[in-house]
């Protein structure tokens, strides 16, 4: 295990009915004057920014509201909320939605106490200051709600680019399942799949003597795997919606991560993907990462077989580990499918032309080493051999 | 899955030589006066106590020190404590060594900006306010560098109470595996035996639908299993104690514990034992684990059966599931015993004469209900019964 400092100073409000309060929770962290950030008409309509306004109302706190935020959040409205908050003194960011709202708000919060241009941070600079952050989520996927992360697409080429930093960590979290049972099974599964990624991405390490952390990871797959289906097939049904709520916050907020490299490949090559085509990040990843997996297998075969006897419980053969290490893969291909995911470019909506391109921005846009993948360094004739796989 | 909220606002700092950086740490969560509280010769001796002192130097703070804590900690340096901090004009507290120091630290945290008397806090009355906490941890066992929690023992009658409070949480934790390198096996054997008993607590529920908490909790258990014979067997074996230290602080932070009833019915009749023989803690949780779980098996045979299955491997006996629920006790007693912990009465120095007093203090001693445990309700026939069983 590699030294490591972790920090997950947010406070988690887990349940039924949670939301209600959310006013408390804004005036406890030290808000007064709040930015209601938000998607598009379904939180709306569900009823949940009117709680939302009436108790921030009831704590007697002054707000302004920004919505429209889409999938796969652009830096223009980034820019708006910016803006925004400097002219009508905003000191609190209130994130209502899922994984893009809550990147979206971060992205805000940085540029609202920084002089120069918000993206900057997704290019490398550190994010040090931030106003604080509060989110009430409605959808389980990204972990952005207990994670110091943010992902944003820039409009002017298409380039979706991520930062961190503990000061984009939210100061309160309010987690209410309930909330969730509004989505539809594709956006469920999408979620689904992009928790069972942040954990694949965490497994896949260079670092030896970290048992620990593996456990995690594996408790948190066999999760997924029990539960997933469950909240695609009905969706009300709150207990399997609570498991997975709380398994994707641990997915991402790094305490299964620590002292260990990752990987964050399938991440990389999928950004491209929703940046282009502007798929849903999850459906994405359902058809990337059995591609990457199968490419890598050979760097780290027992790694493989070792995820595939674990968590999708297939026989270990003693003989030929590989076997076992590509029935794990398998049984992955296959969970997705039953999930209702996409499992090649045909069905995501990509196009084989494109991978020339998607694969130049893959390894170049981002940083300039030409590379891309912490478990195995992959260059651009590696990665458009990995989105072939996905044909 | 039960409402709940987590807050786990510590900033844990893992890994080699960390502790040399422990000023900056203080400085950084507000400390300008602070009092450096330990327990025995093995801080001086191992030369970690100097390390400490020249690094408050190196960050320019003031400091007094306040040693002896003794295993199973006690009121009376508690006092001693609270009056030097009001004297010195302490603020901020640095622990340094195990979970009886930190509980020691933090009963003088909460105690030194409190009127009354602090034993009050382990009678019942909520702690909303004590001086902040920093630790440097030595032994894997309590978790209390993670949790709000703190064990202290009154002298008068060898009561030994608990308190927990979110101000009782540590401002940052220094977690150096090599620290606990030098403690004999018997020691880190009994930090094995109380981190396995954190996760058993928490296993032991009557909530239904909790398939996320029971697989961390497992998770942490295969850890334990595979790491702590290594940790035991080697004094010198850093990797086994990094894995056992993350899951030490995991165990006990409660994320894997929330949402979800739990039981510390092994903790209640355990502290009785330390209380009056003043055994080690996780020597006493290996004589009364498996004489608790033998008593309440049938309560939830398959709840038994589930961890013996999960957990330790054994075959799922399908026609008779509580043959399988007590191999999994009797695999747990094994592991125990293989790692050096007593097995009964005799060989933790406790008689049998004492079990009418002890069961009577277990019961009635700490509330006022007759009754104890969060699994099953036991009162104090069953209580001596499972005293009876460990003979």
């Amino acid at each position: 295990m590699e030294n490591f400092t972790f920090y997950s100073p947010t406070y988690f409000v887990f349940g039924k009915d949670q939301e209600t309060a959310v006013g408390t929770y804004v005036k406890r962290f030290g808000g007064s004057r709040v930015l209601v950030h938000f998607g598009g008409g379904s939180a709306e309509k569900s009823g949940l920014l009117n709680k939302v306004r009436q108790s921030l109302r009831d704590s007697g706190l002054a707000f302004v509201e920004l919505g429209g935020v889409q999938p796969n959040p652009r830096d223009g409205l980034v820019y708006q909320g910016i803006d925004l908050c400097r002219k009508e003194g905003v000191d609190f960011i209130l994130a209502v939605g899922g994984g893009s709202v809550i990147d979206s708000a971060k992205a805000i919060a940085a540029g609202a106490v920084y002089d120069g241009d918000f993206w900057d941070f997704y290019e490398g600079r550190t994010v040090t200051e931030a106003l604080p952050i509060g989110t009430v989520l409605t959808i389980s996927a990204a972990g952005s709600e207990g994670s110091g992360d943010s992902v944003i697409t820039k409009e002017e080429g298409m380039y979706k680019r991520a930062t961190t930093g503990e000061a984009l960590r939210p100061k309160f979290s309010i987690l209410n399942p309930a909330l969730t049972q509004t989505l539809p099974a594709y956006q469920t599964a999408c979620g689904i799949t992009d928790i069972m990624a942040h954990l694949y991405e965490r497994y896949l390490t260079n670092t030896k003597d970290v048992e620990v952390t593996d456990r995690l990871i594996e408790a948190l797959l066999l999760t997924m795997i029990k539960e997933g289906p469950k909240a695609v097939a009905d969706q009300n049904d709150y207990q399997s919606r609570a498991n997975i709520m709380w398994a994707g916050m641990l997915a991402h907020n790094n305490s299964c991560g620590v002292g260990r490299s990752q990987d964050w490949t399938s991440h990389n090559i999928e950004h491209e993907l929703s940046a282009l085509y502007d798929c849903a990040h999850g459906a994405g990843l359902a058809v990337v990462m059995p591609a990457v997996f199968t490419y890598n297998l050979h760097h780290d075969v027992m790694r493989f077989a070792q995820v595939a006897v674990r968590v999708w419980g297939c026989q270990m053969d003693f003989a030929h580990p590989e076997e076992t290490a590509k029935a794990g893969i398998e049984a992955l291909r296959a969970f997705l499918k039953s999930i209702g995911m996409p499992g090649n470019f045909a069905e995501l909506g990509a196009k084989a032309e494109d991978i020339d391109e998607l694969a130049h921005k893959c390894c170049w846009g981002d940083v300039n080493t030409g590379t891309t993948g912490g478990f195995v360094p992959l260059n651009e004739d590696d990665v458009k051999a990995i989105y072939r796989l996905m044909l």
